[in-house]
């Protein structure tokens, strides 16, 4: 018989609340606040992570059985779900006013956010790279964490990470080359013969002067070798994280998503970008209360506060290939259509009879 | 020295939960979020409790220092930012498909949220009484709840609600009758005045007939009879809840917010509105979820699920009485002036010199 | 040469805001909010209506093109979105107060809500009828709409629907009954299988008196009955409002949701319970708003405000089918497999070689 | 006689989309709701206009009527509601894919959002300054605007901005010298006892060294110089906008918030802050959304579109001051106490008697 207090383990989810300031005497009006909503962020982090765990397992085979697939899809949609009310919830700490931080503030140091291991699993399980890192004190990320934690962390740097698993998954992908078709080929030529046309228009054009048709046409020639460079090898030597294959297999997902074989890993590349989003909207508004609150002041973990969390929002991303392949979409119009083949591969079995 | 996951209580927090599922042989996929978002949830809602505490203070007793409503109005204000997270938050939960939730639902019975004390204290503490309350399964409300917590409830219910501290409160307004002034007296001028306004302008309307001008006029007549009904003695004897005095004295403040001394307390009674407006739409989103998790089924707890909820959110409201109070307000440009006597004592004392 | 002005033709959008009360002499403060706020509301509902035109053109057909259904579930999700934007902003209407309302709100007699044809066209295109309006003043919903547009609906109502459409789409899927295959049998002998199992642990259970065992065979017999009456015919009879191919179409996709073909068609249905939610939580905002503004006052349209608006938000429902439904799906683990020519069918043609 | 399509203006008003794919042959599928969502902006930014003229009214005069702070701190609300709801409604245009977008995208050069005229009417009016702005093409911020345009912000740069404004009432404010009252002086003081405090705490810790004394100490000597220097004058020259006297108001109004006189003003400073991180949190969505749309592409005015978006969202602060005054802030229990005039004079009249 199941009983709904008992379930919830509330008799010790309820008393996991000790002030800092009670222990010095007074109880300071925020700090239960304070302790609940880091409390509310760690239950959802283990949420996130339980979700990851469902995800991976999805990634980690040779092959991918499409039912799957759909899990990976649910998985992620969900934890795009928890970070949206993660970002919303900063909203309650913002009706805490400087003064009423400033009340137990102090008693919290040397404690910071720079000590929740989960979070830091997060980011290393999506594929947050050390080197990704903006360095703070000198010290490496994990430093202010306990030391089984940083062993755990270090280990898992050498597995793979989220983002090598979608890559591996991507470089798989098998329409790219099928009989004749070879999507790499496919795509110089609608690159090329869109531009060509363009350059026509521009050549046609009267009221332009000669000095104009070739500054344009110029640029259109930047453009289309810009266009074309992701179709080489060695692309991902030029700053790219994913390989060349993964590469050209999410433009080809990106390019064909109609097909009913490219809907699921159309929507769970969106889904990886929407998680690089709301993690830099939550560094975001984070950064912003952490300028409010305390102003110039260092953070309770000795971080510059403000300064360091803004920095990061701007500049950490996990999934950033996946923002800056859409530089090489072109239009549906000027797509090249999918020969037959590639086309029924792509389709259900049942719409083939 | 504090250090985060200890200030915390990490270990205990992210230990505590235990999946029936898992006890029953196989963990269901979802089970971790349903008790993770109820965790939360708990978790809020002592926060709640929390701020009902400093609230509830504030008016103790006799006497309220200014400095006091300003906390009361930040903890209503907290109250309200809370409320709108938890209604937001069960968009993670329509995560969850009905049959995800069919793993592992036969296991919870007989537990239901109708065991959460916590949920029934805010109610209590607010002021909806058992007589408020739809019956259900022809049982007490409380009957769920653990021996010591229905005694809890029922030894709060013999004490003063906010509603009740709220009446006290407002019945206390010092301005609605000053040297000689009588608010009452102006109001029920002001809305005669108008009505006669009106009426001329029927009289002496040509294109109207006589029959039309008698209609509308004693539509006017009504309306008067309404907008005045209110300023007797024994109002509260028809349906209202609040005493005649506090009745007058919110009718006051809503009519004069724009005086310094009315601001805070004109902020009070909308986060009051606010709190019952987001109560309810936590129990019709609630009830909406419910219907699409487990559509005619009864509820875990017995309940039929969708339809009592779906009632409660329509009927449930425990400061009616201010919603209710619209129908008296009056255009501010039909609003009498205050006398001076009474608009000094509502300014602050340096406006004065 | 495009001009953001000129494109977004803004000479006139900024220019078609006239207020009534200026007209009478004194601007009202919070008129220009009350009619930028539902100036945005029709906008959104032309985009909604756009979005309906693409949606209802993919289910035409006799045949449904797998790149269709992806372009409907496309432009569901984003109604979904527009809906979600229009419930969160009446927060922005909210900030008026009843004071600042009536300062304007009689000029505006009997101009009313009601009149707003592109509300009445989203409701009617997605399948609400007449005979499941509330009636108000004993008048057809549509009498206070002008004259063409009374017709327009009236003639709109011989047509499909989106419900009548998607009807017809389920009754077309093509995996219920194949080869040796019936998913109505199929389902109806798990169900069986699943009671007996709980019957044969209620039996052995010593700790169980007679009487308590014979009570929840009783209840199983019940639900077991409940459970298989969807699979006979005429059940569209009994209340329910989708045909009965199309009822078993839904639940087939909503228990077999993992295999390929049936993705988009699960999120399809899930987006349709979505919309009728955020439309109940729209009208259900929508009449605390207006509680909250007039209080029992009527409507500028007549209407008795708050409490007709209240009702439509509990009654009016157009997928209700589907909500309904989830009292007919069963634990996973009880599912039956798909035999292999099904499944098969169900999968992308190039994992089947 | 009101009609509410009349009154809504809506025959042009849903007339005004006319997309630029059809001028061009074929209608592209998301043109409409790109064009819409844009009129909802500038809708919404008109009605922001219109608050803030009823804002700077309030603030126009030397004198300053409690009511009319009201009638600010009302205005403002407003206009921070109305910021919430266009950072959310970007989600809306995240439905859109950057193929979609590519369909019309090249049809709308050179058009921009740096046309819009009304934004840089808010940023202009709030107190964004020309030099606070990010270069960009080496052209003025303006340029891009019709030339009346152009000329009407020139001109607007000459009047006082919404800052201005602040400021000047801010430094009249009367409650920092009264009587034998100084607020510098007494602020300079607890700050010195609160350190002097540290100190002794810190000298007579057995287990320090003396090294670490010293350095604590040291620590505790630059804080202290830190705190104080914004009681000095010329402070303003250190990279402050606000003058001196405006800067010790705001840092009294922050301390004594709890004092009756001192909540408007509290609740005003606080959403000036609002504003300023709704703006930031409108850039920084704008830009991740530019960057998922069209990667590295020019936007359609011309910009490097992301990271100049980034950029603006990271550095345009307009009440920066009120962010860095947080740094000044004191525990509560440091606060010394205002003497009995001083407090008299920020209560209500009536509480006097």
């Amino acid at each position: 018989m199941v009983d709904y207090p008992d379930y919830l383990q509330l008799d010790s989810l309820l008393s996991a609340q000790a002030l800092e300031s009670a222990k010095h005497g007074t109880p300071a009006r925020d700090e239960l606040l304070f302790i609940i909503i880091h409390q509310t962020y760690e239950l959802w982090f283990k949420q996130i992570l339980h979700e990851l765990d469902l995800v991976e397992a999805t990634f980690a085979g040779e092959q991918m059985d499409d039912a799957f697939l759909s899990d990976a899809v649910h998985g992620l949609g969900r934890i795009v779900s928890i970070l949206k009310v993660l970002v919303n919830q900063v909203d309650i700490l913002e009706t805490m006013t400087p003064l009423d931080f400033l009340e137990f503030r102090d008693l919290l140091v040397p404690a910071s956010g720079f000590q929740s291991f989960q979070w830091r699993l997060i980011e290393t399980r999506l594929g947050l790279r050390p080197e990704d890192r903006i360095a703070f004190d000198g010290q490496p990320f994990e430093k202010k964490l306990r030391a089984q934690e940083q062993a755990a962390l270090l280990a898992l740097l050498k597995e793979a990470s989220l983002v090598d698993r979608i890559d591996a998954w991507l470089a798989r992908t098998p329409f790219l080359v099928m009989e004749d078709y070879d999507f790499a080929e496919a795509y110089r030529k609608a690159v090329a013969e869109m531009f060509e046309n363009e350059r026509a228009i521009v050549q046609s054009n009267d009221s332009l002067t000669e000095d104009d048709k070739n500054r344009q046409c110029a640029a259109f020639d930047a453009s289309e070798a810009s266009l074309t460079q992701i179709l080489g090898d060695q692309v991902a030597e030029s700053g790219w994280r994913f390989s060349d294959k993964a590469l050209r297999s999410a433009l080809f997902i990106n390019l064909y998503r109609d097909e009913p074989a490219a809907h699921l890993p159309f929507q769970l590349l969106s889904l990886l970008m929407d998680i690089d989003e709301l993690m830099a909207a939550w560094r975001h508004r984070h950064a912003l209360l952490v300028q409010r609150m305390i102003g110039a002041k260092v953070g309770t973990g000795g971080s510059s506060g403000h300064g360091y969390l803004a920095e990061t929002a701007t500049r950490y991303r996990i999934f950033g290939d996946l923002f800056a392949l859409t530089t090489y979409l072109i239009p549906r119009s000027a797509l090249p259509p999918l020969p037959g083949a590639v086309q029924s591969a792509m389709r259900y079995q049942y719409s083939a009879k």
